[in-house]
């Protein structure tokens, strides 16, 4: 009784014609039908533009990061806009491609002179005394997660926490950011950073900063061509294949800003995505996963045109 | 105490210098590690050998694939080896390429006729029956895991089941291969092949056939240019990234047999390799997730040299 309860509810909420009512519902397809309300704008000085060289067929390659905000990584995320307002990358380079792992850029001669102010922060890979973010977040519950006891979305990034709740980290999902370092913990500036190109790297949560994550032409940086020495670092003889890097900017420096926003993750719409993403049930998938890793839920990102 | 007797027991098991002795355990130390009694031959009757045309430099693209042994997804296995042996992929070529998801490969056309005796098999994505099997295989246990009640290795392969284990099917994780289809379930034979390029595609357990996975040069697929079209494949417009498959072979037709073995995965240096993956706490990670996906944890393939 309350599940048809529940079904003439959905029916009164989405009024669709016959053919819309005999769609099968798809993660695209809640994507698709979310209010524009649901959509929140990302700031521009969230948005890192790169510029890498053209192609080998003189096509330009323009990548774009968001960055994570406020409570998360902010020392480095600050670093990291005073390199871009620097233009400290013009000039560097992709040196590292290690398949199933990640891409790594910035400067291959490791001694390029940092802006003042850019300095290795104080270790803080985690957020404490966030248990009230956590719960107004709103977002959906989750599936068991391997390598947390808690996982959720906080204003739109995928986060882990312990069971209790009061300390909480982001996540190396596909596509994500993070700051490469030395050895020890507190070595890492944001001048050197890594996007993972392959599965998701758990391992590195809470030991290496989240920063951002490829939000256009993800590509660029993961179909490159691996690097055959040590960590997928590419070799002197390689050389050639590192690719330049001929600009990092904020958006916000530049004239024409693109604009970007994400799908609201304590929304209705996210909810319902979730939901699909778990129980695929549509013209091609016939038998539901029921659940989803936390990886698996690409916030969804979309431009927005002038 | 127990603590003490244990790491006195290690010290036992394992004499090392002072040196050895200091080095921190990784993954790859553990399997560097292993006893050779702990690695198994793959029959060559598992091994396809697929090449490419050559690259943009003129090098050779090849790829080895291991098809994965009985009772999985057998029928299209069998299909697998008849076209092979058919030399059916041999012209064909690499059609779609779609970022964190899957590089595809078959027959462009569509048309080309297949070998007598390969037809899309009556559905059977999952294992029935196999408690037995599972209970043997001896596999460590894993983490909990967002997309099934319970996964485990069995004979070298990452295995998912429901909470009784009496049915049982193979996963989609990184670098692993399945039978593309259409809109039916079972309208999959085997000739149309695809491999996950990103993070783990659990959502296609149970609805598509894992058959195989790649063990050497996985990036000659993964680094491909993505396809711009619908569903990542190459519109008309970039016909000329579609890359030329030259043969596919079946090992044991080939004069000079390449070899590889695969680490047991009811293995003791299995077991370690799994939980030091779970908790990596070395010179570089001082903080362990204390937990893996079942995806995360590659099982160790090598070749063997003559």
């Amino acid at each position: 009784m309350r599940t048809l309860l529940t079904l003439i509810a959905l029916a009164l909420t989405f009024p669709a014609t016959a053919q819309e009512a005999a769609a099968p519902v798809t993660p695209n397809s809640v994507v698709a039908e979310a209010a524009p309300e649901e959509w929140i704008a990302i700031p521009p000085e969230d948005l890192l533009v790169m510029e890498l060289a053209p192609d080998a067929e003189g096509e330009p390659r323009r990548v774009v990061i968001q960055l994570i905000p406020a409570p998360f990584s902010q020392p480095w995320v600050e670093n990291i806009r005073t390199l871009a307002a620097a233009h400290w990358w013009d000039g560097t380079s992709v040196n590292r491609v290690q398949d199933n792992y990640v891409t790594q850029w910035g400067d291959v001669t490791e001694e390029k002179p940092l802006p003042e102010g850019v300095v290795a922060p104080e270790v803080s890979y985690t957020i404490s005394g966030v248990h009230r973010m956590l719960d107004a977040a709103g977002s959906p519950n989750l599936s068991p997660d391997a390598a947390a006891e808690h996982t959720q979305f906080v204003a739109g990034w995928p986060v882990a926490a312990e069971s209790m709740r009061l300390h909480a980290w982001p996540i190396h999902c596909y596509g994500y950011v993070g700051v490469g370092r030395g050895y020890a913990p507190d070595t890492g500036t944001g001048a050197e950073l890594y996007t993972i190109i392959g599965q998701p790297q758990r391992h590195m949560d809470r030991n290496l900063a989240v920063v951002g994550r490829i939000i256009e032409r993800m590509e660029h940086l993961s179909s490159l061509p691996r690097g055959s020495g040590e960590l997928g670092f590419y070799t002197e003889e390689e050389a050639h294949l590192r690719t330049p890097i001929l600009s990092v900017r904020l958006a916000s420096e530049l004239d024409a800003q693109p604009t970007f926003e994400y799908l609201d993750t304590s929304s209705e719409s996210f909810a319902r995505y979730v939901h699909v993403r778990a129980n695929r049930d549509d013209a091609f998938y016939t038998v539901p996963a029921g659940g989803v890793d936390v990886c698996s839920v690409q916030v969804p990102v979309r431009a927005v045109s002038e």
